[in-house]
């Protein structure tokens, strides 16, 4: 049989799936940081424009995706769906086990999915510039090439420590013409407050978050790019899913179980949400698997409440699982994963069960990285590594239980880029940390109070 | 119409096209470095084992694929080929551009497609281990991969500088299970001696050419493996010319010219040879052309001659065009493309004029690179980006003439470890080093006396 599933370029999708339309009740409210009533769009036309920001409220089941964005997408999509017949013998399963791979993109991950059409919705609103933030640098990368593609100049904020131990993702989206600069930096009022109190301030993802807001807010001709967690951002990768389930059909197959990784749940909501479609439609009933890491488990030990999407608290609340807008991860090296919080939707999903947790060790998790890259040749990103070790556990269980699954796992990105991480694993130097429970209460006791 | 075109996994050809078959002239004998003499199998049997060698001296038009080396293939082949639709508009050309893009192989590379045979064989020959040497990083990270797919344990000697500049490439090669060493390194007495006269020697790939072999020659159960120059690295190459051309039929189109990279000619015999084939046949008449880096233009400037493939003497004597075994390239940042001689088989095809070399400086190589980056996406290989730049040179004399012409190059490979060669461009700090003509007297006076 062919290892290889591969799609024609008319297969790419003509809309992307909202999973709001069949989702039991509308999504909570996002609500205004400081009057604590729901924002409207124009709280959201500094930062957006409006065609995204109409997408983050819509209720629309199909969204067209505009010919010029899948006209982009074609150089890369449809992406590949493999069948890991060499992992399964690696790992001696009776389970059939399935990829589908999305570090066929140009800037190695699943993020330009999103990033072509915020830059083509935000030149045809007739901005001229974004703003954006990147920790581990995957989303800036993508923001630079979607910015490329369409003229745009792109400014990112990278988190100092990754902008001093990552030379090769900011030199990636220089190369495509982006400005980078080091967060904290002097550029915005945010960046100089803080570099007065530390003037060695290492950054983090919400300061770089703080930054980049001013930075558009205070620009008519710039926006604000956000690489997950929005409604718009997990509607923009369905293509990864609605992809998958044709590709699953040429198989002639259905997975009994779907698994991504999951830190802002962009990931999870591309390949999980047309399977969950099945589900709504009742002609399905697969299991959709968000893989976390165990230090920093916002869904299988985090609490359902509004909270913050950054440190700073300058963002608007979102009802979401959060562990603390305060609480920093330990430096695992799965950078994607590392947020506090979660999308709205995929935690409202979780806290009707439509979707299942899973939380790892990052030992475990490169264990497994090294098997699939020994049995399948690619080198997998650490985050999309999760992914693969729910599957290989998945399959152990089914052997154990003597039955024989269908497991698909979407592997998001490459690993290029991440090969310090695996120089760590080999050489003993990486840790596990599991979240202590009382850090649980302390958030609890930070949680912004609101009434709804 | 269809930016990719696809070929199905049926579609990986089942032999290599050796081109051999089709020379007016048998190739010029190979010379053992004492005795002047033509090598036999013998002599070279403790490095290879006899499947590798009979591939090196056949002269039989097809030689099957082994069954397991195609599963294997079957990972990443048949690689897309593309119409470069967005760069023929980036440019303003008329003509049209299609590219083969062998970067989504697992090592980044074409250079897996004789890592994995090479491998093969030396599993079924029973070796156990396999000695390599690298120099930028590609041949290594394919050798460990393929050392990997059949359980044989590899060293790699990576050039001291390399080692230090490129520990990523390191760090790959590692993950795959590979031993990697510093060159000069205290393992070999090649190794020993260097660094007793100097012990910080930068090394070089002549250097760790001698210690790979003087590795394998003193275990038998290693054998020494080498990415390109022989003859039967050239033939498992031309996988990516044989399934080019049926990608071209797919497209309803035959390219003009057919363009690669060039520097031990492993990548410009694959894309090649094939198109080639049709020359001989009387079929078709294509332009194969070769791209140099004008710092180290074999080809275009160097002599025709016998002489070492290594800067120690050590290896067989081979008539190619050469710039002298001593001659060292200055440090550009096609690492792949600074070798002083080339392929035996491309050098007596370019002196039969079946082949066209050209040489370019690297300046304009890389802008080149990020005119094709910005306008398709990917990020490419330096050296591939030779290729590139000789097609928009075609390109753009076609317009001036007025003719409509298509276009074919090879995309060798993907840039994501060649960052920091962007970052030099980028900010100004590259040169251009045009080779001197006194340069060519000087090697021809130290080339090797040989009687034939």
């Amino acid at each position: 049989m062919d290892v290889k599933i591969l799609l024609k370029e008319s297969d790419i999708p003509k809309t992307w799936y909202n999973v709001v339309a069949d989702m039991k009740y509308a999504p909570a409210a996002v609500l205004h940081p400081g009057t604590g009533k729901p924002v409207g769009p124009d709280d959201l036309s500094p930062l957006f424009p409006m065609p995204l920001i109409e997408q983050e409220v819509s209720a629309q089941r199909e969204i067209p995706i505009p010919e010029e964005v899948r006209r982009i997408y074609a150089l890369w999509r449809p992406t590949p769906m493999c069948r890991a017949l060499r992992l399964e013998a690696a790992i001696g399963t009776k389970s059939k086990i399935y990829y589908k791979y999305e570090g066929v993109s140009p800037a190695g991950s699943h993020k330009p999915n999103t990033a072509i059409p915020q830059a083509y919705y935000n030149k045809m609103a007739g901005r001229k510039r974004i703003a954006t933030e990147t920790g581990a640098g995957q989303w800036g990368s993508a923001m630079a090439l979607g910015g490329s593609f369409f003229g745009l100049d792109v400014k990112v904020y990278m988190v100092n420590v990754s902008y001093n131990q990552k030379p090769y993702r900011r030199m990636y989206m220089e190369a495509y013409g982006a400005q980078v600069v080091a967060s904290p930096s002097r550029d915005t009022n945010a960046g100089r407050g803080i570099l007065a109190e530390s003037p060695d301030s290492p950054g983090s993802l919400g300061i770089a978050i703080s930054e980049a807001v001013e930075d558009a807010a205070t620009r008519p001709d710039t926006s604000y790019a956000l690489g997950s967690v929005l409604n718009h951002v997990c509607l923009h990768q369905t293509v990864i899913g609605i992809e998958a389930k044709e590709q699953m059909k040429i198989a002639g197959d259905y997975p009994d179980v779907v698994i991504g990784c999951c830190g802002g749940g962009s990931n999870l909501s591309g390949i999980g949400f047309p399977f969950l479609r099945d589900k709504f439609d009742g002609k399905r009933d697969p299991r959709i698997v968000a893989v976390e890491p165990a230090s920093c488990p916002t869904l299988t030990k985090g609490i359902y409440a509004y909270d913050f999407g950054d440190t700073a608290k300058l963002t608007p609340l979102i009802k979401m699982y959060t562990l603390g807008h305060d609480f920093v991860p330990p430096g695992i090296h799965a950078g994607g994963l590392r947020y506090h919080g979660n999308s709205a939707l995929i935690s409202q999903l979780y806290h009707e069960k439509l979707l299942e947790g899973q939380a790892y060790g990052q030992i475990a998790v490169f264990q497994s990285a090294l098997t699939f890259a020994k049995a399948e040749g690619l080198l997998p990103a650490p985050e999309s590594s999760h992914a693969i070790h729910a599957a290989i556990v998945e399959a152990r269980r089914a052997d154990e239980e003597g039955k024989r699954k269908t497991i698909l796992f979407n592997l998001s990105g490459h690993g290029y880029f991440d090969l310090a991480a695996y120089d760590d694993f080999i050489n003993g130097r990486l840790a596990d940390h599991e979240h202590p429970a009382e850090k649980i209460q302390e958030a609890l006791d930070r949680l912004p109070k609101v009434e709804v």
